[in-house]
């Protein structure tokens, strides 16, 4: 039986705040699956050996000991070429973490792991809108604002194993506002959900609209409550979400000069916006993009399940390893 | 002999000015090559007539009839998958051309085609400074700005065939300058040599300043001059370099986001301002890229002769054709 690949791997989606995980067969069924709280360890091998003791527990309970082939991690910032998170800027621990590392010799079993928007568009590219499709970009809209790129069938890695940060294209040159990264105006200071109250915070501060997000504590306010007040009517509410999709169109045109994909998948919290967010994405997108592309980019938003796309893209790179 | 490739190849660089075309073997020697005036002709007919009879004319005094296996062409906005210059804004011809056919035909020997910049950054990545790398930009900076991009060993040319138009990228989206696209704020309207022109009229027109560029007639002021005043130690015409190279360092920053190259090569007319433009980009590079690039990242200049760069990338084309 040398040299034939297990029949299931583990898929582990390492968040900030949670980590989902599940055990998925080569069909792309999730047979088992669980979570624990990022969060909750100072130290990160008190973090990786919960996750032992708790995908131990679903593997034995499933009886699948010794059939997984390969563990593949979608985590933030991390290097697919290097196994490393580098700069977790929303994690915990001290980086550099070699975290592929780290996870084999516990588990005894080889890891891979990519940056959380990758591993979704490799479960968007598996299992979701983009199955078949050889070009198209993801933008994971949640927290920050992340990508992952697929040109020609194949995820775009770059020289370094950083590929993808579009997150920090920047879209305001003078007078950005300050981002996560250390840098001003990127997408992501905009285009994420925190990004999405920043721009409540703003418009209340020096429009005199009356709106209900004035009966809100502007230090506590979230895109949810954004939304909430959107779809119950409030004109500067959807003026909010105009200003952030205008920026994301604006950004989706230009990041098609570069590899002119079939398709943007759009994923995450805002999402669930709907047309509050997508209707002027679309009208930004068209008024910018170059003429030879327009009317021919779909903007899509993903059909799969916010956990089950990171999880299953994640588990998609456990039949990657190599021993 | 069925199935074999044929030694030679020719390649075709189409410019808006010039047409350069040579004989090229398999290792990349150009064993003859000539050039004809693009815009004689007002019918392409015509004009594929004159490349014919002059292209047969080195074939025969070189004595490899029957012994080309393809053409390959670089041409602006020519499209890969189709074989069509689909909105050739500098050609004296109507647009869609279905340039491929057209040559086939004429020629008797099949022919692909591809955007100039993608002929150039395959001619940079064979013999160019490019060689063995697997992840890189070529930028073209001429009377435009184009680009190629190469990401895992491969040409992106993405869903369309229109992907790498990186000189369309919007660096001012607040007043930016009318682009040849028909769209504002594009790099190349502030990147090319007649972006160059077009910055120093601005700073004659708004910057009380003492130049040389003042003898000059504002209207006809080309790169060159730009270049010629800054070499004698005009301070203003330094300036207008800084403020160019700026640009591109700026964009070459945001450039690094999607595909995180090993390095960016930088081709045609204004890299012969060598320093002048030189620092300038290195420095907003350095200053603008995320932190996890920063040193990472080379900046270029290409080794290749202009003509060469062009006719041999194009020539390599000449291998992929299919019977």
């Amino acid at each position: 039986m040398a040299n034939m690949a297990k029949p299931y791997v583990i898929g582990i989606d390492m968040g900030g705040t949670n980590t989902a995980f599940g055990i998925v067969d080569a069909r792309g069924n999730v047979i088992a699956s669980d979570s624990i709280k990022t969060g909750k360890h100072s130290d990160i091998n008190d973090y990786i050996d919960e996750l032992y003791t708790e995908i131990t527990r679903i593997v034995e309970a499933n009886d699948v000991a010794g059939k997984i082939n390969g563990i593949g991690i979608g985590a933030p910032n991390a290097n697919y070429y290097t196994g490393i998170i580098e700069d977790g800027v929303n994690l915990p621990w001290p980086t550099p973490i070699p975290l592929a590392d780290l996870i084999t010799k516990k588990f005894g079993i080889p890891c891979v792991i990519t940056n959380d928007a990758n591993a979704a568009a490799i479960g968007e590219m598996t299992y979701g809108v983009a199955r078949g499709m050889k070009d198209f970009i993801m933008i994971t809209l949640g927290t920050g604002v992340g990508s992952g790129i697929v040109i020609n069938g194949q995820m775009v890695y770059g020289h370094d194993g950083f590929a993808g940060e579009l997150g920090h294209v920047v879209m305001k040159r003078n007078n950005g506002r300050m981002c996560g990264c250390g840098r001003t105006g990127c997408l992501e200071a905009y285009c994420s959900a925190t990004g999405v109250a920043r721009t409540a915070r703003e418009f209340l501060d020096i429009r005199p609209d009356e709106s209900k997000l004035r009966e809100l504590d502007a230090d506590k306010i979230t895109s949810k409550d954004v939304y909430d007040c959107a779809m119950a009517g409030d004109k500067l509410a959807k003026e909010i979400f105009e200003y952030t999709g205008t920026i994301l169109g604006e950004a989706l045109a230009d990041f098609t000069t570069f590899s002119s994909p079939e398709a943007f998948v759009l994923f995450g919290g805002l999402t669930k916006s709907g047309e509050l967010i997508m209707k002027p994405v679309r009208d930004a997108f068209e008024k910018n993009v170059m003429k030879v592309f327009k009317g021919k980019v779909k903007i899509l938003i993903s059909e799969l399940k916010e956990s089950d796309a990171a999880v299953l893209g994640a588990s998609a790179l456990g039949w990657e390893v190599k021993e």
